[in-house]
Order: structure tokens, then C-alpha cells, then sequence
């Protein structure tokens, strides 16, 4: 009898934002497999740490960083095999996914490639968005307002953050766009309502108004535009 | 001293899906607070029930169904002065919020009128939208791609619906708003990917095609339109 592959969110950074489930199911787990650099720690698992049983096997998904898009399939082709494999023995294997595991996330290649032979459970995480809006206390969205998500690595992004003036916007994976985006925001008129948040929910948190945001930001950052209802600014 | 007010996420419905750190401030709460409906039982209050200590003193926040705006706010504001007087009397304030705290919830009403006065976190939770995904097993957006949540109820949610055409969309709060929803997912081209959702998580969950969901639908329910990208549909 096979075992079953649970995705699981273990949300934004800080471990006590994991759910009770999902810290159930770490806490249980025989095999743990999550995302990891090729140098250095993975940060879906150091939020899991402390719930990592000892005797758990791990299954590092080593993504060598700026790889293009193919190798990055290779990559997990290969770990769905190994994966695979446990789920044929009869092991149940835990997937960390940073935030949550179908919200821009790694997961659904592991899902795509395995759902159709394995029991699979998706469990919900708190996303790094409504983590975000918590640390720079600012409703995000509110009654009858759109939330645009978008990446900023989106090449057309700054066009279609122009189109959602008025309503909530939330620009993902700020990095090395954050020029980009602060223009954009500047051109909309939204700058003054802006807010930049990096690390959200870590001890190395910052949060800043847009204008003040330095130029080169990390990966894990975002920028938040509250929508211009009355309530949606505090 | 003041106390502090938390908001406090419990997630989409199934209590396991309640964070650590939403768990640690509920049991130890003094005063917890949250919305209720005039007759019948809160959602929000049902989720964390086993957590909820004996002594604590309950304030629930009857919002009666289907008031205008202006009645709501009264409601908020004598909320506010009843959850105000626990904090000047040094009495932390836990108040439970479906889903997230600032993702169309109620809690920025609380938020706007106390946060000037007494010291007040935002402890984010798992959202509806989070939840419906991983339910219906649908990974919601990927890489490159946007995401356009709207509520139902807004009036021109058709036409920015079909803007968003190619890209992910939510539809929140979908209600009695369905019949025109599927029009307009019909017009969009996207009804064979669109997926209806309802009380997800919680024991009478439902998922089905868009196409077959029926005219009437509860308040809490959802629609998603996975993305046309490769990776975001299962």
C-alpha cells in the first residue's frame, strides 16, 4: 500500500506560525523532503526544525540557484523518483513548502508529477501576503476591493500594477526589481500608500515606506499597496 | 498599563489549521472577542472552541445579517469602547477572525478605532483562499503569473474578471452572485478550468467544476480559475 505525500505550509518564517496540523504531521513524519540551495541552509526546513523527528529521513531538493528553467525540471524529476519511491514502500512523506504549497510554490511539481499514482494532501499554510499586511499593519483588502498579486519579476508587471489603481496590490519577490517597482508605484500615484516588508515574521524584519526602500532588496520581499477604500488604510 | 489587543487568524474552518502561536494566545486569554451573527452560532468562535479557556470572559460582536454600512460601524464602535475599557484596565483582548485578520475581515474596524490607544499585534492566519486550493487541489498561481482576487459582490466583478483573463483569479463570497459568476466564466472562456468550493476544510466541504455548482451558494463560498500556465493546473 502506498504512502501519502503531504504538501505542507509551514508559513512565512516564524515556526510558531506553523498550524497545529502540519506540525502534527512533521512531528510524525518518517520522510521529510524540502527545497534547498546548493550552498547553505533551507528555509522551509529551518522554520520545521525543532519538529523534525531525529529518525526522520531527509530528502534535500537541491536547486541550484538562477538555473534555468529545465534543469530546474531535471531536478525535480529526479526527487519525484526518490519520492516516489518511499510512497511505494509504504512511507508517508512530508514536503515543507515555504508559506503555503500552491501559493507561488515549488510543491506543485512534486504534485504534478506524483499525484496521479500516491494519495496526496495538501496542507494550507499562512502565506508570506497575509504575513506582510500583519507586520506593516495594513489591511490588505477589505469588503468590496480587488487584490492584484503579482510577481515583480512579471515583465509587463509595472503595466499591470498601473491598471489596479484604487485597489490592493501586492508585488512579490521584490529582489533586484524594487527600482522597477518603486517607479511604478510613483507613476500610479500609490507611493505615498506604499509599503515595503522584508523578512516578514523573522527577527531580521524591516519594514519601510516604499520611498524609503534601498535599492537592491532580497528575494523574500514584497510590496504591499492598501486600496484606497477607508477602511483598507489604517 | 494597557493590554494588548491581538487579532488573531483561526484559519478557514477546520481547527488544525490554527496556528501555534494562535493556539498559545487563545488558551491563555483573558477576554476573547468575536463577530457573531444575531441568532446562531460564530463561525470564528466555533473554530477555536477547544481552545477557549473556561474563565475567560467571552464579548461577542452581533452584527445583525444584511445591515447597511452606517448601523455596522455602530456596532463596531461600541465593540471598540467595550474591548477599549478591558485594555485601560491592563486585560490583553484576543479577537478571533475567520481566516486572516486584514484579508477582508472585520478586524480593521476593531484595528482603526483602538490601535492609536493600546498596543496591538496581528497574528496572521491561513486564508479561504489557501484553503480552497489545496482542496481542490488546484495550485492557485505559479511563477510568472498574477493573481486578481474580487469579491462577488463587486458590481463590475464580471468585466475585471475577464480582464484577468490567461491569469489566476478568485472569486470571493461568491453567494447568491453565482449564476452571474459562471456567466461570466462562461464569457471568459474559463469555465472547463474554474472550480466552486465551498466550506472548505470543514466536514461538508464541497468541490466541484464551476459548470455543475448549483444557482444558490453560501456566503462561504469560492471560485477559483487556475492559470494558464503549465505548472498551474494539475
Amino acid at each position: 500500500m502506498s504512502g501519502t505525500l503531504y504538501g505542507v505550509g509551514v508559513g512565512p518564517g516564524d515556526p510558531e506560525l506553523i498550524t497545529l496540523k502540519a506540525a502534527r504531521l512533521i512531528g510524525a513524519a518518517e520522510v521529510v523532503a524540502y527545497p534547498a540551495p546548493d550552498s547553505g541552509e533551507s528555509f522551509a526546513r529551518s522554520i520545521a526544525a525543532d519538529l523534525i523527528p531525529e529518525a526522520a529521513v531527509e530528502v534535500p531538493i537541491v536547486i541550484p540557484m538562477r538555473v534555468a528553467r529545465f534543469p530546474a525540471q531535471e531536478v525535480y524529476a529526479r526527487a519525484s523518483e526518490e519520492i516516489g519511491g518511499h510512497l511505494a514502500a509504504g512511507r508517508d512523506v512530508v514536503v515543507l513548502c515555504e508559506g503555503d504549497p500552491f501559493f507561488y510554490g515549488s510543491f506543485m511539481y512534486l504534485f504534478d508529477r506524483l499525484a496521479g499514482a500516491h494519495p496526496v494532501e495538501v496542507v494550507p499554510g499562512v502565506t508570506s501576503l497575509a504575513a506582510c499586511a500583519a507586520v506593516a499593519r495594513r489591511p490588505l483588502v477589505a469588503r468590496a476591493e480587488m487584490l492584484s498579486v503579482l510577481p515583480a519579476t512579471m515583465e509587463d508587471g509595472a503595466r499591470r500594477a498601473r491598471r489596479g489603481q484604487g485597489h490592493a496590490a501586492a508585488i512579490m519577490k521584490v529582489g533586484r526589481h524594487l527600482g522597477r517597482v518603486r517607479a511604478a508605484g510613483e507613476a500610479a500615484g500609490a507611493l505615498d500608500r506604499a509599503v515595503y516588508v522584508r523578512h516578514a515574521t523573522l527577527p531580521q524584519q524591516e519594514v519601510m515606506p516604499l520611498s524609503d526602500a534601498p535599492d537592491a532588496a532580497p528575494y523574500f520581499s514584497m510590496v504591499l499597496v492598501p486600496g484606497n477604500d477607508p477602511y483598507a488604510a489604517s
